[in-house]
């Protein structure tokens, strides 16, 4: 391509005149290391610090590319687990398998995710890094939020629902959010105001505004007290005799999300899920025309463990009247705080 | 291949001296319209009234293989219709959809059926032939029992679980079932003392005893008795909280069954299903290794609308001793019976 064209079609992207375009180039050429490529350029322009580079187009792009290379990496890495699992045709060693397989992918995104943005800029959130004892603060810094495999007993069973969650928000408002649904093969993702994909093809949410041909996605968690239990049983029977279609649970929250996103069903919500297993899907929910609100009708919060997402207000509102509440003791709470 | 070479596969295959096959030969030559081609050869000699015939192969090869075709092809045309369901973004015209793809999967079907076997030898028992008022008795002649479309509700909403069930059974004894989950795209298939498969691999049982570590299927049905209702949930929170690993549910009891069979759950089980949900994925089932029996631990009678699938007597037991009983109406009652 003639150099002249190759210029217009930055230009073109960028939305920029060519006096604009020139001085953002200058200002890009500052930066260390700067190369004449067009990736190069755009992703130094787009993580400088002027303001107007910004604002004028997308501070994000090579990350949310890179993050969906490593969900797809990542979920090649669990099917491939699963598939010799299914072939020694016995589960008694399954618990390794699961911690083994975690391991590995958590290694994977991890390490690839720090390799490239891992310059002490970017913070990172997991199921794998609280659990040992790192603090889950969502601060403004760029930060990963990552459940490397969301649905493990799933997994255990070779239940065909087994995700890669990876989102990103910077000043704590989520930016994109990829989920991988590994052993469909089947990958959605969204960025903040772009819309949301399935396979490059765009999904939306459903259109059903009648609560009585819903279908509503309710999970019971992992907690087994009689308190809980009982409070998510009878939300679940009132809700099913209001009446809806019907009640249906992939078993893990990250695909659920992916399910409201796609229009299968009209709603899912719960308490009880961290923030590394809905962030994701939580831009993929809105970016599909659905919303994501508390389980009490009021905004949602990542970090509150309780949430819902629907097609719609009509059919969130209608499900909320029927949610019993639960306490549960927040995501970011100071580490060590025992559950109310 | 040569002529000789030919022979001797035959009789390998049949298990047959070449005196043996000789004699077998002449019976099947009396026969009008059979030519020396293998496979006409084969299926009118397991037609043929020969008593040996019968004992020593396969009398039902030609209408499985058949089976398996005509569920692919109406698989595909579900598959399809709900695609353009999904085009056009809206579930207003959704029960026109599926009465329209109902009908038109149910014609692909028995229409074929009754093509290659209505000569008045074989029987047909479906959703759609019972709900136009036709009975539903299982007599001992050979017996088509179809399910066109299981799963309505997932097919309207795109949630991707909805299968084509078709078995057959002679002498009230089930010879094979054929479960085509056609948005998955998976053939489950399974001959009576054959083994089951899913796309031509074969498929088992889990082999988990503990059922601490079992997830187990349960669905809540169609009926929103808040006496049925209640008894549902209180069965399925029971037993979670034995606790089980997970509790799911595809909403389509053909595809449960298959989930059993391929060891992603240890036990399936509801109280209301009908024949036509069930009877193929009961062949898959026990061909898988797994056992079927009623809800309260006796044999399993395909017409009681009660069924427990498991993968061993183990898990199966202990799974019943949560179930609460409710009543239904028998499949073959009297047209008009009404519900208990």
């Amino acid at each position: 391509m003639p150099e002249r064209e190759k210029k217009k079609r930055k230009n073109k992207l960028l939305n920029l005149s060519n006096k604009e375009l020139k001085a953002l180039q200058k200002t890009v050429h500052c930066y260390p290391g700067a190369t004449d490529s067009w990736s190069v350029f755009l992703h130094k322009a787009l993580l400088s610090k002027d303001p107007r580079a910004h604002t004028m187009a997308d501070p994000w792009q090579t990350a949310y590319d890179f993050a969906v290379q490593v969900a797809r990496a990542a979920g090649a890495v669990i099917r491939k687990a699963g598939e010799e699992e299914i072939k020694i045709q016995t589960k008694s060693s399954a618990v390794d398998l699961v911690t083994k397989t975690d391991e590995r992918v958590e290694k994977i995104i991890i390490g690839s995710l720090k390799e490239q943005f891992g310059d002490g800029t970017h913070c990172f959130i997991g199921e794998e890094s609280v659990s040992k004892g790192e603090a889950c603060i969502l601060t403004d810094k760029p930060t990963w939020i990552i459940d490397p495999v969301d649905g493990t007993t799933n997994f255990v069973h070779g239940f065909p629902f087994v995700a890669v969650s990876i989102a990103f928000a910077v000043n704590k408002q989520l930016e994109f959010g990829v989920v991988y649904s590994c052993l469909e093969d089947k990958m959605y993702k969204a960025r903040r105001g772009q819309g949301a994909f399935c396979d490059d093809e765009q999904i939306q949410v459903s259109d059903v505004k009648d609560i009585n041909k819903s279908i509503i996605i309710s999970e019971h968690g992992t907690d087994r007290s009689i308190e809980k239990v009982t409070k998510i049983f009878s939300t679940m029977q009132k809700i099913l005799r209001i009446p809806v279609h019907g009640l249906r649970g992939s078993g893990t929250a990250a695909t659920n999300m992916c399910l409201v996103a796609s229009g299968a069903v009209e709603a899912f919500f719960e308490i009880g899920i961290h923030c590394w297993d809905i962030a994701a899907g939580a831009v993929i929910v809105q970016e599909a025309g659905g919303l994501i609100l508390d389980v009490d009708g009021g905004p949602f919060d990542l970090m509150s463990r309780r949430m819902m997402s629907a097609n719609n207000d009509v059919i969130a509102r209608r499900i909320i009247k029927e949610i019993e509440l639960f306490p549960v003791v927040r995501d970011d709470a100071p580490v060590g705080t025992s559950q109310v």
